[in-house]
Parts: structure tokens; sequence; C-alpha cells
């Protein structure tokens, strides 16, 4: 299969698509993104590096990042993660609060805001730098020292963050959060206001489909806990939408509102596109596109 | 009637309810107090102040600082509050996340804890300083200059408002706070933490009763506004059990988790019962007793 | 005070107000009632009758019947009644099934649908006929035997009766109703197609001015019992709008979406009021602005 | 592999969990069945069949029918079926009117008991008999002819079936069904009595492996639809836990309150279970343990 044509035609036929969604605007670094990018990238697990478009243009990873924190905690603390988190889909907003207080300060799953309020809650307690940890890891993973936040998105994330600072205080009110909750906060607003491209992101994802094992090698997390961090992207990756996702791409994948998607192709790779134009769940309308398109065309779905 | 005679039977008769109920113990400083204290006062509207058992001690206000928030708000602003909160019985459990959430900010009615951190917040933007008038304000109507709040109790309250503090955030990411969650929050720990006696708060709640026109005869509310926040007391004023007190009690009337009630008689006075174990709804088990007892030897329920 | 002349002036400063709203059209039979139509009738303590408009003009009752059915079950069962029905506003829209299924099948108050139809399974069990008594009752009270239901508008509601039908299926997979499904139906949609005008309803509703005495004198309720059926009616029979009506009106009223409002003068009399136009709440949008007027005028709140 | 001795392992190690789950007992012919019994069948795609346990023993496949549904409605209907059902998980209880209510009507998926009624509902006006459509299908595709409803079963579904009127009234009263309640009722009721073993179940569902290509060789379903249907089953095919079977499983599922699991290994077979002891979610206790353990021996997950 030629990779690179391929990919080339996903991309012309998909970036069109962002004329019917729109970006996100709740803050302005993000309202400011062109929504014409359009980029698309493949990591393979046997070293290949393919991509078409705005490949290796850095863009605001937001809750893409929320698969990387999960594999962290897991690695370190396996099953008792469940206890402050579960692994259901939400079936609401994102945002919501309902769940939560329904469910005693528990969230609903690892990818919805108050769930990663958690992991990174979590990933403090146990290595004392939640943002640098992960930060070093995505660093290592991409091979692109460069990887950092983008201090003028995690500013605006901060003075617009009252939705989140209500979930954090929740769950500290129900005794889920263990370190105080403007820390908590402001680990959690840099974290999604790192910046990466399709490129770093594909090639940091790869130990998604390599059964846990890192770039170098060394092994993250057990072959069992990689399929199942699998499986929670594919059921709860893309926000109130994981069932449509699933129905039509077939893959494991984790979305973010700064238009990135990243998703697995277990033993094969990772393909990551962005495309800044969402649709009303909040995913990448172009990228979702992209994503359909691709597993019709190559047959690799998960079913 | 001989009131004297009827409030000491009140008291023998509806204090030993309390070893039904159990009394606050969200923080230490409301969990220390004595279950057995019992106190009742009558202000009428011509002057007397008649009470019996532990009517002159005082005790943490709590939420029944809120049917004077609303009075000092709506004579300040009238019927431009209802833009920020609604006044529609909740439903609900009165710290309930859920209903704000689907409300898109607007409390349902201004005795939850989200719609009187919205009139503090007002009172805030109209005086510089809600707990102050506030203050004040009670200070005159009772004839009281001692009044005033407890540190141990507001110290207490801010260490454990994480759930306020979720309210209070949510609300400002709707729009719905014109200042700092911080500011807010203060004002609001101290207002509840405010310490008065059943005889304080009788005296201070006249103008209920008296049409709107305060101790001194100057004038707070009209006399419409005044019924107004009666019928707000009577369909909102005692948690998720308002249509129980009205269906036993028949009187407007707002409780607080410190154990008071305070119950309007339209035309004729004020009564404020003290009695700390709660019934589960939060409401004094001992004062709701009393009052259904009061009503139903004088008649004066308003129906 | 000349009633008439005060009746004639709250018909004619408030029936324009009908233009605002919008007659009720989920079933054939009321969408053609003309908007226009207004009626005011006042029945005295003192055996006095004055109206205004289309006082003697039947209408749907609808929703009013539930005042009655209450009173009916409540004269015989007293305080049991409360084990299978609540008595707290809904805080949400009159027909919902969620308060209804969170709180298994229990109906919040006996004014939602839900609990008419508890009210109406009981009566057939004490009297093997709810509608017959009812019908008997109100005949009685007004002094007009040819009170009846209109046949058009109960086949109407039958066959627009699935979201009645899926409460009362709820409540009996619940184990909250005492006969079968399809014969409390039946007596519920024939009770709320009951035709009767605003003198009917004024006379009929006398007894809960009057402590509960009916109209020859004898006791139908005890003065407390009829004193809480008021107070049910003010916390909880305007749907989900009763602290807007107690607000604005200050009187126990029960309303329905046949555009008739009953309002209880508590020892003085019973207004009732009809215009068929329905504010968002589905209740009579002049009506309430009648009402409104009249307490402003007279004083007459029982705030 | 030895797939005999693996199954026989597993059905060894796993049986004894039941133990700690209960049978389903809302209906005495279900609540009857003895908790000891355990089946597992797997049916490959090159003709294979092996099985351990009473793996010949019919059982009432409940739920595990809707899986068949799914498939004979969307064969006929394509993507329009979506506008009638939703394919989110419903992250609520297998039963619940909320999210019902607030979709208006729409059911979340098609695989809780209200989007089971609208599959119902739909293939009874695309054939004019639903249960006769899907028994014939899947006597076809088990090559079981004797597979039948058993009319016990049948009966008591339809005594205490309140739960399902209301859902179905609901939806009638949103305009979502398009035949009789009670005539989809009764369908719905008798397919969920359906009785096959776990050899018949494996079977017949292999279509869903082989890329919707039935026994016979014929088309059922395009190769996209069938992998959908999968990712279908593997985002809402066991009630409130897919999340959780998706994570220890790691395979397209569909559970049933009678104790049987059915699950799909894309291009290799399809794997049923049966153990009637159910876990607090509604899926049999012991079923997804020998799941979870042969997709851990196997590595034949989908991740």
């Amino acid at each position: 299969m030629d990779l690179q044509a391929l990919l080339d035609d996903l991309a012309m036929e998909s970036a069109p698509c962002a004329a019917q969604g729109k970006v996100a605007d709740y803050i302005p670094a993000l309202a400011a993104v062109d929504p014409a990018r359009f980029g698309l990238a493949l990591a393979t697990m046997d070293g290949q590096l393919v991509g078409s478009g705005d490949w290796r243009t850095p863009f605001s990873i937001q809750s893409v990042s929320k698969a990387f924190s999960l594999a962290l905690v897991l690695a370190r603390d396996g099953e008792a993660l469940w206890r402050r988190v579960g692994r259901e889909p939400s079936g609401n907003p994102f945002n919501s609060l309902v769940q939560l207080e329904y469910e005693k300060g528990i969230p609903r799953n690892p990818f919805i805001n108050a769930g990663a309020l958690v992991l990174i809650d979590r990933l403090l307690t146990l290595t004392g730098d939640s943002l640098g940890t992960l930060r070093d890891f995505l660093r290592a993973e991409s091979g692109n020292p460069a990887v950092d936040v983008d201090p003028e998105v995690a500013a605006s994330e901060a003075s617009h963050g009252h939705r989140n600072a209500a979930l954090a205080h929740f769950m500290a009110s129900c005794g889920n959060l263990e370190n105080p909750v403007d820390r908590v906060l402001d680990h959690y607003f840099r974290q999604c206001s790192l910046s990466m491209s399709c490129a770093d992101l594909a090639r940091a994802g790869l130990f998604l489909a390599n059964h846990g094992l890192r770039a170098d090698g060394s092994r993250l997390l057990s072959r069992s806990e990689s399929k199942r961090i699998n499986s929670i992207m594919l059921t709860c990756g893309t926000y109130d939408a994981a069932g449509d996702f699933a129905y039509r791409v077939g893959l494991p994948g984790k979305s973010g509102v700064g238009g990135g998607i990243l998703a697995v192709l277990p033993e094969r790779g990772v393909l990551c596109v962005w495309s800044p134009a969402l649709d009303p769940h909040g995913n990448s309308i172009a990228g979702v596109e992209a994503l359909d398109r691709f597993t019709t065309r190559t047959g690799w779905s998960v079913f």
C-alpha cells in the first residue's frame, strides 16, 4: 500500500469538510487558529513516518493529552486507579456536573474533564510534578525535545477555567482530590496547552499500538494494560460521540478541542489528524471524516 | 391569650422531639452545640416580646440570614433581581448542582445556596460590603448592637466550603457573578456565621409582618414587596421540605442548619424557634414541631 | 366594596392579556375554543355570587378537578394518603417522568398528573366509581345538576393519552396502583373532561374557604384538613410556576389547561377565572393577571 | 490451539464465580433456573463447533435477541434507522425513562429496552411479523428448526411488563412508534422469551464474524454494516457496564438477563456463554469471567 498517496488522498477529500464545523471559541487563543489548517500523520510499528498537509505544524493538543496521562498513572497505580475514577461512557456532555454529583464525586471515566483532573491529582501525588512528568514523556516518545506548553494558551485557559474549578472543588468536597485545588488546576491548564504536531503525536502514541513498549524498547505498560487503554479510548475517547466514532471509524481514538485526534491501529501504528473546525460534540469534523475514510479504504478497523 | 403560658407549653411539649434529630456535623463548630438547647420567642406588632427556654442565647443563624439578604437586595434592585435568580421551589436538596447546570447558572430561588451567593454578589456590587450592610441592618432592627459574626464558625465554614466554591465557580462560568468568586465566598461564609438569639431574630424580622416598615418606622419594602418575600419563604424557605412545612405549619418560614427557624405571622408578629437537632431535610425537628403546635393552637396559619 | 364593579374592572383590564398566550392544542377539542372568552366569578361565604364576562359558560375544567379529588380522598383516607403521594412542589414540568423514576413511583404531589392518577386509583378502591363520586359531589356543591363530562373532550383525551398511560404503567411497575391501568386512565380522562362554568366552580369550592363545611352544612373535612389542602394548592397548584403564582397572587389556586383557575380566599370565598389562552407553564395568562390585580386591589392575599 | 481443552479449562475455572451473582428474579420463570448451569460454545468461521458444560441446553436468550433484531432492521432500512434510535452508550440503567424523556422519545441506542422496542416496531412495519421473521432467521442460521418461544416465559414477561409498557407509551406519545403499543409489546415479550442453546446462538451469530455473510453464503449485511453492528455491541451491548466489558474482555458482546452472552471474534468466530447468575449490572457474572479469561489466554481481543 502506498501510504503517502493514501494520506494525500484522504487530506484532499476530507479537508473541505471543515467548512461545516466551527473552531473552538471559548478562549481567544484557540479561536484565532485558521480553520483551513489540515494535517495527517501515520507512524508505523516498523518505523515509518508519513504525513500530509500541515503535519509538522504544532497545535494545542488539549484533551488528546488525557490518553497519555492515563497511561502514566495506570503504569504506576495499576488497577487501584479505578477506585477514584470509573471507566464507563458518560452519555452526557463532557463537562457535565450532573453525573459527577449523582456518582458522589467519582468521575465516570478518565477522559471527561473531572476524570482528567483526578489523573493529574494522582500524578502530582506520585511524581510531585504532573506536567513535568508528562512533558518529559512526550518529548522522549516523540523524539522532539521542543515539545512544550504554549504559555499564551495556558494563561487563556486559566482565565476561563471557572467550570473546571467547579468540578475540582466539587470533587474536593467529596474527598476525591489529594492535592490543593489550585495546584491541580494549574497543572491541568498547562497540560491542555501543550503544543505538538501530528508527527509528534503519532510517534508519541506508538506504545499504545505496540503492546505498551516505549520507543526505547522499555516497557511502560503490560500487554494487557495497553489493550485496556485502547478499549477506554474506543468507548470514551470522543466526548459524547464515542458510539458514533466507534460506528464510523472503528478505532480507539482520543480527540481534543484544538482539533486533533489520535487514533490507534493495534499492532500497526498510530494515526494523528488535525483540523481545527469542530462538530457539535467537540470533535474535529474533517478529522473524523479522514479517519472514517481511512478505515473504509484500508479495512483496518478493529472490528 | 396568655402568650407566655402558650410559649412555655409549646417549649415543654416540643423540646423532647429533638431526640429524634441530629445536630449538623459538617463543621466542628456546629457539631459541638448541645442538642438539648431549646428557645422560642415571639415579637408582636404591638411591641411585646415574649420568650421561653434559651430564647436569649445566641446561636449560628446560618441560612436564616438569607431572608434578610433577600429583603436588602429586593429593596434596592426591585424586580430586576429576578433576572439573576428564580423564585420557584427547587424540588431538590439544597446544595444541588444539577438544577443549576440544567438552568444555565440561574439558581432556582434565593434560598438555595447558589441563590444566596447571587444575593451576596449583588449586595456587594450595590453597597461594597455585603456582610457589613446586613450586620448593620440586623443590629438596628434587633436593637442589639452586639450582633456579630462568630469567627470560629466562619473559619470552619471557609475550610469546609468546597461545595459552595463549586457552585460559585459554576455560576461565574455562566456569567452570573459580578464579583470575584473568593470575595463572594468570604462574605457568604461570614454571613452564615452571624450569631443571634431567638429574641434578636424575632425582632429583626418584624418588618416582614409589618408590611415592610422598619423598627424606626421608615420603609424598607413596599407593602407588596413585603408580602412577596413572605410568599417566597412559604414556598422555598425550608429546603426540600417546603411543601411539608406549608402543610403542617402554614406560615412563611426560613430555617437554618444551626437549628433556627424564623416564621412570619402577617400583621401579627414574628416567631423564632431554636433547637439544634435537625430532621433529614435540614430543618430543626423540635422547631417545626413547636410551630406546628403553635398554629394548631392559635389558628394563626395563613390558610 | 362594590364587588360587581371590581370584577367588571378586572375583566376589562385583564382579558386583553390573552393575546400573549396560546390555547392548549394537544387535543382538537380544546384547540377549538375561542381564546377571547373570559369569565370571572366570586362566591362569598355569606352567599353572594357575582360574575363578569362569560362566567356562566361551561368550559373544560381539566386539572382544576384535582383539587376536588384531593379533598374527597383526604376526607376518606386522612394522613394515610401520604404514603402513596408526596406533597412537595415538583420543580419540573407537570408531566415529567424523571422525578417519578427517581422517587420510585411515588408522585411528588397530588396535582402533577401522576399524583392525580394515584388519587383516582384510590377513590376507585374506596368508592368503586371515582368519576361518579366526584361528579355527584360537584353537582351537589355547585347546585347545578347538569354538571357532566363532555364526551367529545373525553374521547379526545383518551386518544392522546399515551403520556398518561406511560405514567400509570410506570407506577404500576412500582406497585403504586391498586386498580387496572386501563380503568384508572378511563376515569382520569373523563374527570379532566368535566364541563363547568366559573359560577359552578366558585360555588363548588366554597368548602375550602369555609373550613371544610359543605354547602348543606355537613362537614367534609376537618378545619385542619381544609387548611392543608389550601397549602398544597399554594405550593403545588399551578404546575411549574407555583412560586411565581404565590409571589404575584398570594392565594391558594388550582389551574387547568382548559384555562380555568380556582383561587381560595380563606374565610371569605372562592374566585374562579376562565380565559383559554395559556402561558408557557400551562396557566391561563389573563386568569393569573386578573387574580394578581384582584389581590393587589383588595389586599386579600394570604400574606 | 486445542479449543476443546481451552473451553473445558475456562468452564472449570469460571463456573464457580456464579456463586457471587444472583439469578434474575423479576419473573418466576427466570427465577426458577438452576444457578449452577454453565455452558460455553465456540463456532468458528471454518465450520468447527466446540462446547463445554451445558452448551446444548436451551435457555431464555432475552436481550441477546436484540443483536439479531438490529441486524435484520439494518439490513432492510440501512442508515435511515438512525433517525429513530441513537447509537451512543446510555450511561444509565437499562430501563431508564429519564434519558428517553430528555431525548424526546429517541432511545439512546438499539440495545436499551426502548431501542429494542423501536427495532421491533420497525420490523413489524417492514415484514408484518417481527417475531416470525426473527425466529425464521435464527432457525436458519443455527441450523436448529426447533428454536422457538418458551410460552411460559412469554406469559410471565407480559404479566410483568408495566415498565416496558411505560416506555412504549412514552415513545408513542413522542410519535416514535408506527404500530399499536400492544402489538409491539406482544412481539417484544415473545422475542425475549426465545429459547436457544449456546451452540444455537454461536452458530446463529457467525454472520457478524463473517462480514455479513449468512450460513448459506448469501449476504445479509455489507462488510461495513457488519462491522458497525460489532461496534455497537462493544459500546452498548452489556447494559451500563459496556466500558468495563470492553476493558476486561475487549470483544463486541451482547448479554441477556437469562445469563447468556454472545461475543464476536471478528474473522474468527462467535463465542457464546451461559450462566444464569448475574452481576448488579445484569450481566452473567461467570460468563464475563469466562470471556475475560478467553481473551487473556488467546490474545484475541480486538485491541
